[in-house]
C-alpha cells in the first residue's frame, strides 16, 4: 500500500557523506530523486497533527505521491526544502482529515438527486426551484423532490398536478411533502401509475385526493402514495454516478477525508473503483461489504479488496442485527418503557448472525455488526466472544459493534475485554433525545449513548453521522460530541452531559479513531512523516473559539493525498 | 507479475567493468544478490524451448523464484554459475510445461473421487477395490463408484444390496454401471432415498429391480437412479478439497503445468485461492468465471483477479452459446443430418449472449464462448463483431472460441479477421468421429475439427482436453492431433488427416498457443530469459519417436516455477 519514497534529509546527508560512491547512487536513484523533488511546504497559523507528542507545528511538507515528508518549523521545513512549492496560510488552522465511520454515500447522493423544496415561500417558487434543478437532469428522468408544506404557502391548501403540468408538461414530477406523509405529482407521474386513479376507491391505510369529477387532484397521501413509488425508476447507470459524485463532493466541502460505507453492494463497489481508477474518488472509502448480498461471497472468493491508489477498500462485512430505536425495532432485553409487551425484533437470528460472522473470519474479513437496542447489543458481544475465541485478546482484530446505542451497563466491560471498536454517531444522541427516554426508561439511559464511559474503560470510539439519516457535516457531530446540545442550544447544559467528550477526545474519534477502526491508523488520522497528506484547512482553531461555534467554523479547503479536493470559493 | 532480477552474466560483467562504484551498487543489490545465488542449472539430452530462433538447447538456469535466467550450451551456463545446483538429465528430453486450455479441475476432481470398478473380474474384486477405496474417505460420507459390469462376472447377473451391505452397512454405497445405465444401491443408499421403494410402482422411463416379495434388489435402471441420485449429499468443503486435491494431482502428473479452468463459480475460485496461499496449487490456473453465476459480476466489481503468486487468475469469463454434437443439443444453420428437422438449441439468446458479452467487455474481462454447431459458431462471430467493432483488428483482445467444432466455410476467415482464439480439444475429435458425420453429414464435415484450415489462415490454436470430459492425459491430445486415429491406430491414415497438425504444431498448441490465449505468452508456454522455469522432463524426444508411442512417452516429472510437482516413482 504504501510506495517507498526518499524522505529529504536522509537523501542530502547521503550526498554529502558519500563522494563518489554517493555519486553512483545518485544516479541509481535518478527516477526516485525526480518524483521526490517536486515537495509542497504548507505552514499555517496552527497544525494539529492528532500526534500524541508534537501536537501542533507550524508546517508540514509533503511529495508528489501525497505523502508526509516532515512536519515541524517553518523555517526549517523552507531550508530543508528550498524549491519547495509553498502554500501560506498564516490565519489558517490544519486538522487531519476528518473520516466519516459510518455512512452511506450512495444514500446520500440519490438524498441529493431530489429537489430541496423546504422553506419554499409559495408554489411559484416551488416551480423555480424545480426548473433550476431539473437543468442538471437527464432528458426523461423523473424529477424527485421533498421539503414542500402548504402551510407556508398564502393560500395554505394542497397543490394539484396542474400547477406542475405547465412547467413540466412530460418529465414526470414527483415531491414528498416536509412530513413524508403525502406526496404530489404532476399529470406525467400520475400517468406512469398502470392504474386508473379516478373513481371512489381508496388504497386500504391511505387516500387518493379527488376533484369533483372523482379525477385525481395530485396529491397522494400516505400508502396512496406507493402507488407512485411503485413505478419511479430504479437510477440508472447515469443518475448513479451523479449520485456518487454529487455525494463525493458533499462530502469533501465539508472537510470529510474519508468514509466507511456501511453495506456496499458489488454494484456500488463497480462505481467506486470506476471512480477510483479514473481519479474521481475524492474521498477514501473504506467499504463494508452488505452482509445480505453477494459481496462477502465475492470477497471470500478473492480475498479482501484494494483498490492499487489507496482510495478504496472492502476488507469488511456490515451486518444487520436489529432495527432501529424511534420505531421500536432495536431489540430490548427487557420490554420497551413506552409500550409494554414490545422488545423490538432481531433482524438476524443469532445463529444465522454467527454464521456469518463465523464465515467473515474464515474469510478474513472484519464484521461491522448493527446493533442499537441493548439485546442486540449482548448479541454482538455473545457472537463475537464466541467465535473469536480466546484470539479476542491475542488478535488484532478490531471487530466493530455499530451504533451500540443502548448498552446494558453490565455489557460495557466487554467491549474492552473483547478489544472491540465502538462505531458511534453523536448526532443520533441529539437527534434521538426528545424521545429516548420514553423508549427505554431512565434507568436504561445509564448505558444508552454512553460515549464517555466506553472511553474511560479504554474503549476506541470510531466516530461518524450515519449521514443521509444524519448531515453529513462532521463539524455537527463534534459540536454534538462535546455539548450534546441541539443546534439552537437544547437541553441547556447538554442532554445526560456526564457522557460529553471534549473537543480532543471528539476529533480523535474523528481521525485516528476512525483510521484505527479500519486498520488505516499507521498512515490515515494524524499528521506525521510517512502519512497521506489528508488534512482539512479551517478558518479559525476550532480549540480557540466557543464550542457552540463549531458548526459554522468555515471550512476553507480539504486536501487529500496533498491535493485540494475542496476550496472554499473565494478562499484560494 | 514478474519480480525484478538480475540475470548472472550481465551482474558478473558489472562487477569487473566498475571497480569501486560496482562495489556500491554491489552492497546495494545485497539483497536482491542472495536470491540470485540460488541458482539451478539443469542439463538433458535435449530441451526444446519453444524459442523460434533457438528451437533446442542442451542447458537451462532458473533462479530461486522459478524464473529463467538463462538457456544455452551446458558449459557455458555452469561456468557462468560454478555454484549452481546442477541437476544432470542427459537421457531425457525437456519440453516446456503443458497447457490445457479448455478444462474443469473440479469436475475431473470429484469424478477421482468416485471408485473405478471398470474392468473388475468378479464381485469379490469389486468389494476389495471398494474396501481399498474407502481408506481415504470421511467417516459416513458416501461411497460413489463407476464402471461394473455385471457381463464380465463369473454369474453374469445383476447385484444386488445385499453384496455390498456386509462390508458397507452403514455407509451408503451407490455405483454406476459401466454405460451411465443402471445404478447398483447397498442397502444403507437405498434407506436414504425418503421413499418407499417396495411395490409394484416404477416411475416413468426407469425401472426398480425388485424380489418375489417386492422389495428392491438395490439396482435402478434409467430414470429410476434418479431416486438415489438426488440424495447423494453435494461434496462438503473437504470433500471439494480432496477433490481439488486429487485433480491437481492428476493434472500435474500428466505434464500438465497450466490448466484454463472454463466456468469457475466463485466458491471454487475461493477454493482454488486458498490452495495458493497455501503453496498447493501445483498447477497454474486460469479460472475464466461462470458467466451463468455471480462471478462476473465479483470481477465487475473488483476487477481482473490475480492471485499474488502468479499460480492463479481470473480474467475471463466463460459463456454457453449451444449445446453439444452427441446429444444434437450443438445449434446448426440447417437440420440435423440424422434427424430431420431439428437444428440443436441455443442456450444463450443472441440478444441475451450479446449482452453478456457487452457486460464483459466492459468490465474489461476477456469472454470465452462455447460454440459446437455451425450456427453456435456464427452467433459467436456475429456477436463478437458487433461488440468489439473496429477495435476487432485494433486491439490485442483475445476473444476465444470455445470447441468451435463444425464451422461453416465461408465463417472460417472470419476467426483471422477478428483475431480470435480457437479453443479446440483434439481428443474430442476421435472420440466423435464414430458418429459427427452421421449427425453433420459429409458437406459440413468440410469445417468439422476443422485444425489445420484455420492454423493455415494463421490463426491461434490453444490446444486443452475438456477434461474429464475427455482423459486429463495431454499425451493423448498431442497423440489425436498429429494422427486423428483411436488408440488402437483407427481409422487406419487417420479420420479426415488433412486436418492433421504436426507435433510441433500440436505442442505450440499446447504450450505457446493456450500461453497466449490467456495473455500469459511473455512469461509462460516457451523456455526463455525471463519466463516461468514451467517444463516437462520426458523419457524420450517426442519428435523422435513414433508418433503411435507418444500416448506411453514416459513423463519423468513436471516442474513449475523451477520445482517439481511431479515425479514418476524410480526416476529421481
Amino acid at each position: 500500500m504504501r510506495p517507498s519514497h526518499y524522505s529529504g534529509p536522509g537523501r542530502h546527508s547521503g550526498r554529502r557523506v558519500m563522494g563518489r560512491q554517493g555519486m553512483v547512487l545518485a544516479g541509481w536513484l535518478m527516477a526516485g530523486m525526480a518524483a521526490a523533488a517536486d515537495v509542497t511546504v504548507l505552514s499555517a497559523a496552527r497544525i494539529h497533527t492528532g500526534v500524541p507528542g508534537r501536537p501542533a507545528v507550524e508546517a508540514m511538507a509533503w511529495d508528489r505521491e501525497g505523502r508526509i515528508l516532515a512536519i515541524g518549523d517553518r523555517a526549517r521545513l523552507l531550508r530543508s526544502h528550498p524549491s519547495a512549492r509553498r502554500i501560506e496560510l498564516p490565519d489558517a488552522t490544519v486538522i487531519p482529515g476528518l473520516i466519516d465511520g459510518h455512512a452511506h454515500l450512495m444514500n446520500l447522493g440519490i438524498a441529493l438527486l431530489r429537489a430541496d423544496l423546504a422553506g419554499t415561500a409559495d408554489k411559484a417558487e416551488v416551480i423555480a426551484r424545480l426548473r433550476a434543478f431539473a437543468r442538471n437532469l437527464p432528458d426523461g428522468t423523473w424529477l424527485l423532490g421533498r421539503g414542500w408544506d402548504q402551510n407556508d404557502w398564502p393560500e395554505a391548501a394542497f397543490p394539484t398536478a396542474a400547477d406542475l403540468d405547465a412547467a413540466f408538461p412530460d418529465r414526470p414530477v414527483w415531491l414528498e411533502r416536509v412530513d413524508g406523509h403525502a406526496g404530489w405529482a404532476n399529470s406525467a407521474a400520475l400517468r406512469a401509475v398502470g392504474r386508473d386513479l379516478s373513481g371512489d376507491w381508496q388504497p386500504e391505510g391511505g387516500r387518493i385526493l379527488r376533484g369533483a369529477t372523482g379525477k385525481p387532484t395530485g396529491v397522494l397521501v400516505d400508502t396512496a402514495m406507493a402507488l407512485v413509488d411503485a413505478v419511479v425508476p430504479p437510477p440508472d447507470r447515469s443518475m448513479r454516478e451523479e449520485a456518487l459524485r454529487r455525494a463525493l463532493a458533499a462530502a469533501a466541502s465539508h472537510g470529510l477525508t474519508g468514509v466507511h460505507d456501511m453495506g456496499v453492494s458489488l454494484a456500488d463497489l463497480e462505481l467506486m473503483r470506476r471512480f477510483a481508477d479514473q481519479g474521481l474518488l475524492k474521498v477514501r472509502v473504506r467499504a463494508y461489504a452488505d452482509g445480505a448480498g453477494a459481496a462477502m461471497e465475492a470477497l471470500c472468493a478473492m480475498g479482501p479488496y484494494e483498490h492499487p491508489g489507496g482510495r478504496l477498500s472492502m476488507r469488511g462485512v456490515k451486518f444487520y442485527v436489529d432495527g432501529a430505536l424511534g420505531s421500536r425495532g432495536a431489540a430490548l432485553l427487557a420490554d420497551y418503557s413506552d409500550e409494554p409487551g414490545h422488545r423490538g425484533l432481531l433482524i438476524t437470528p443469532p445463529e444465522a448472525f454467527q454464521a456469518a460472522v463465523q464465515r467473515a473470519r474464515d474469510c478474513g474479513l472484519q464484521p461491522a455488526s448493527h446493533a442499537i437496542g441493548d439485546r442486540g447489543v449482548r448479541v454482538v458481544l455473545d457472537t463475537y466472544a464466541r467465535v473469536l475465541g480466546d484470539d479476542a485478546m491475542r488478535g488484532n482484530h478490531r471487530w466493530r459493534v455499530e451504533h451500540a446505542q443502548v448498552i446494558a451497563r453490565e455489557d460495557m466491560p466487554r467491549f474492552g475485554e473483547l478489544q472491540l471498536i465502538a462505531s458511534m454517531q453523536p448526532t443520533h444522541a441529539t437527534s434521538d433525545m426528545p424521545w429516548a427516554g420514553d423508549r427505554v426508561g431512565e434507568a436504561r439511559l445509564q448505558g444508552a449513548y454512553a460515549w464517555r464511559s466506553l472511553w474511560g474503560m479504554g474503549v476506541v470510539l470510531a466516530l461518524g453521522s450515519d449521514f443521509p439519516v444524519e448531515s453529513v457535516d462532521p463539524r455537527l457531530g463534534l459540536y454534538a460530541a462535546v455539548t450534546r446540545q441541539d443546534t439552537h442550544g437544547q437541553p441547556p447544559g447538554g442532554w445526560r452531559p456526564q457522557e460529553r467528550l471534549d473537543l480532543a477526545e471528539a476529533l480523535k474519534g474523528f481521525t485516528w479513531g476512525a483510521a484505527y477502526a479500519a486498520h488505516d491508523e499507521l498512515e490515515l488520522g494524524q499528521l506525521h512523516p510517512g502519512y497521506r497528506a489528508d488534512f482539512v484547512v479551517l478558518a479559525a482553531d476550532p480549540f480557540a473559539i466557543d464550542p457552540t461555534d463549531l458548526p459554522r467554523l468555515p471550512i476553507l479547503s480539504t486536501w487529500l493525498d496533498g491535493k485540494p479536493t475542496f476550496t472554499q470559493p473565494g478562499s484560494e
